[in-house]
């Protein structure tokens, strides 16, 4: 299976799913499936925002107590984030409406993110 | 009601919370309320952290088009962390075990937090 049947099949399970995407820390998106409906939003911007965002969470949680980070949100008036480290330089992201399903998001996220590592 | 009976009232409510705080985006506390069994973590140094992280979320946020952003969480393997805007100045923020109730920590936040913006 390739990266983009992984990205549809989450955005497929997800009620009110606008977008996923495996992303670089650099910001750099390596693959990303995005309904149609979901065009006005300039998901990309944000995503390289929340990019640098969650790599200095990242940072931020090797110095702490709390553990490695697995998961990081961003829920906004529009669009609620969820994204999910796949590996040391690799997440996945995905964007949905704010009246979507956010527990399916997280665990689809959850349980997709090892299929896409081990395609890495 | 005080800042600390919000607080308490939070963590009362919530499976698996450790603290609660009421914080200004310096990285200062207003108010906290700890379970005693979460003394060995340093909610603090991490809290620190996070609220330059939360600052840096809403000005990301201004510049794009996805909307004021009211509530951010960081799951990490020790620790999960919500995050909730109160006020320009000011957000909630609720620490739990990864094992507790995180539905009903964001809702608990959700309806807390115009009580306490009420008395800022």
């Amino acid at each position: 299976m390739s990266f983009l049947s992984h990205l549809e099949s989450v955005v497929k399970q997800v009620n009110g799913a606008l977008a996923c995407s495996v992303m670089g820390f650099d910001g750099i998106a390596v693959e990303t499936h995005q309904v149609d409906s979901a065009a006005e939003l300039d998901l990309n911007a944000a995503w390289v925002e929340y990019a640098n965002i969650l790599s200095q969470v990242k940072t931020a949680a090797e110095t702490l107590k709390t553990g490695t980070v697995a998961e990081l949100s961003i829920n906004s008036e529009n669009v609620v984030t969820l994204m999910r480290l796949v590996s040391p330089e690799y997440f996945l992201v995905l964007a949905m409406r704010p009246s979507g399903n956010y527990g399916k998001g997280r665990y689809v996220l959850r349980i997709t993110a090892p299929k896409v590592k081990a395609e890495l």
